[in-house]
């Protein structure tokens, strides 16, 4: 492979983190009321006021983590954005303490009267890296204190008592341990010790472990297949739940899980992640007819109940980018970086909207834009900006070495 | 437009539901449980067993009114398979009797215990459809006391007090007129009062006028748009819920009120059911592109921020086939009959699955099939049967008076 071909893909990645930047700089800020809006159009236009939680955590988070790691957008106007972004979230999003337990919302008015609540855990996920991250720019000790006892609570609704997010126990809804979950879990857990000293790493060893333990279990059929949903004992499920495949959080799982691997040399949970998380999820999820990768697929061929199953999502696409360069960027296994080039030449040739700026989100199969806007209730300010951020990073690695190995 | 035309039409319709009743009586059916299996692939085999409780009611629902009202399907399996169904759902689907209140789940195991309960009245509405059709054939008494009872139930959920449903009360979520309550309702009066007394048709009067006035909200923007949801007080709502539109939906509430309005001579209301809720979701609901009808649009244009809002469902088509027959049965005119075509084109030419029998569901905006089961989480023995039952019922009364002014 060219360092020509490196160099010109950490260009282009380079210049798409910055149009991504300065779109939601430019559009998403709510100068009112704070807090950002995300549901905004092909254009820039607000199309909703409504303020999606988990989409202002993750733009907290994402500003917070490029003001204090990369130096072109250690600007005070980033740090302005997520501070105020943090204090909107601080202010509304918590919307409940039943039993002594916070619950935050996964949608505000404009002014930050809750919407809606969900009984999962993902609205708190987010709400703690927010916190972290932000509270490492700051110094502020409050705030990083009070992600860790979010966390807390969160730990507490995953493995001792779910009770407290409100879900009726009901006799045919068997536990199960849903991809989501650990896999949230394990990046809160990078997130909260990531550069801090050993005691608070062996605070959440035990827990990553765990995590990295329930993420394994979703190696169903002989290993030849990663399956989104199973059972707590770590079996396959009957019907479509248990058949479900979501290649773009396998793929997400699998990058995670090499970080895992990368920071204890651990070379069996790197080639773990990489044969099944990453290459499987590859194998099964590309389209080889129209390229890219495919939302949903059931392991046995059926086909899935979400009318969506077949769309070419923007995400699965950023997650796929991170994990093959990450994965070469460990082995330098030159077909990792084949696979890298390949989704990235369709995700470059299909998402980025060369006049409006930003990202569309949402292909039909056939990868033309299906919804043409570029922030709504599931995409923000986050897997855009963290894809380019990350994979910007390992190409700074790799070119900066490229004389050793490449 | 010619007889012979409408006898073909007729002729595919008849044949057409034979092929759809005959599909359900042979795949569906659970004998080792009871209840009908509802997630059933494109050759008839059953992906899934878990057992949704709307296309439980329903299908006893269409059971039960084919066995009674016509001729052909008056037939001892049918009425058996009806009751068996109606049986499973008396003894599984409510599930909890908080406060005195009945609430029924949304999806069972295949041996009936609760796995989902929704927030929202609609498997209530699809039990008392179906205890109340089916009585009517058994002519168990108690039975249909119990659908005036939960239907008692349900009109205090919708009127009077919603806690019952569980659903918190937030500060920013105000509430909405949303289309689907008030159909819903104005159906369920329409079936339990049919052909009963005027004691019966007393009891339910009011709720029949409030329904109707509640579903005329949805006549927004200057009369030129129906949107699915709207303030309490009639007013369109901010964002994208209140600039959805649903032709689907407003079709289907099209063909309610023309029946309200027949049934009363109500010529006011037969032409607001016709110009509004039938001709615009038609008007701006029709791909006119790709043929066939929209799942959703927004009010402005903006790209609606469902993933599948450009796709064909089959059930939409459904609802217009019944809708355009219907008005034009009540007004002859000619215009209303073409559009009937029109749809009848596109429907016949996409959905029916001439090999496996029954239709797709899930179409792309292009006409592709999309989802290839013939049963899933929302389709089942339901719509596909009813409009082909409606629309033969209503070409037969034409075509019986073919030579007064067809």
């Amino acid at each position: 492979m060219s360092v020509v071909k490196l160099e010109e893909c950490r260009e282009r990645i380079r210049s798409q983190l910055d149009n991504v930047v300065d779109f939601w700089l430019k559009y998403s800020h709510d100068t009112v009321h704070g807090g950002f809006f995300t549901c905004i159009g092909r254009d820039g236009s607000v199309y909703d006021e409504l303020k999606y939680v988990w989409l202002q955590g993750r733009q907290v988070w994402m500003y917070s983590r490029l003001y204090r790691t990369m130096e072109r957008f250690h600007k005070p106007e980033i740090l302005e954005a997520a501070k105020a972004g943090g204090a909107f979230l601080r202010k509304f999003a918590r919307v409940s303490r039943t039993s002594g337990q916070w619950k935050c919302a996964f949608c505000l008015t404009r002014d930050g009267k809750a919407v809606k609540v969900q009984r999962t855990i993902f609205s708190e996920c987010f709400y703690i890296m927010a916190m972290d991250e932000l509270s490492r720019v700051t110094g502020d000790q409050e705030m990083q204190l009070e992600a860790e006892q979010m966390m807390e609570q969160l730990i507490h609704w995953v493995r001792v008592d779910s009770s407290g997010l409100g879900r009726p126990q009901l006799p045919g809804d068997v536990p199960a341990n849903s991809m989501a979950v650990p896999m949230m879990l394990l990046c809160l857990v990078q997130q909260l010790t990531g550069g801090r000293g050993p005691e608070v790493v062996q605070k959440y060893k035990e827990l990553e472990q765990w995590c990295v333990q329930q993420i394994l279990h979703h190696i169903q059929r002989d290993g030849t297949a990663i399956l989104e949903n199973v059972s707590v004992d770590g079996k396959e499920l009957p019907g479509c739940s248990g058949r479900l495949q979501n290649p773009g959080h396998a793929l997400e799982a699998g990058w995670f899980l090499l970080q895992y691997g990368a920071e204890r040399t651990d070379e069996k949970i790197q080639s773990t992640a990489i044969n099944k998380f990453i290459e499987l999820p590859y194998q099964c999820g590309w389209d080889k007819t129209h390229g890219g990768l495919f939302y949903f697929l059931d392991v046995d061929g059926h086909c899935p109940t979400q009318l969506e199953w077949n769309m070419k999502l923007w995400w699965p696409h950023c997650e796929a980018l991170i994990a093959f360069l990450m994965a070469y960027s460990q082995t330098r296994k030159p077909e990792l970086l084949e696979r890298f080039l390949q989704v990235y030449e369709y995700t470059f040739s299909h998402f980025p909207d060369a006049n409006g700026g930003e990202w569309f989100g949402y292909l039909t199969q056939e990868g033309k834009v299906a919804l043409d806007f570029k922030g709504g209730p599931f995409k923000g300010f986050f897997h855009v900006p963290r894809c380019l951020y990350m994979c910007e990073r390992i190409l700074d690695d790799l070119l900066a070495n490229e004389d050793r190995t490449l």
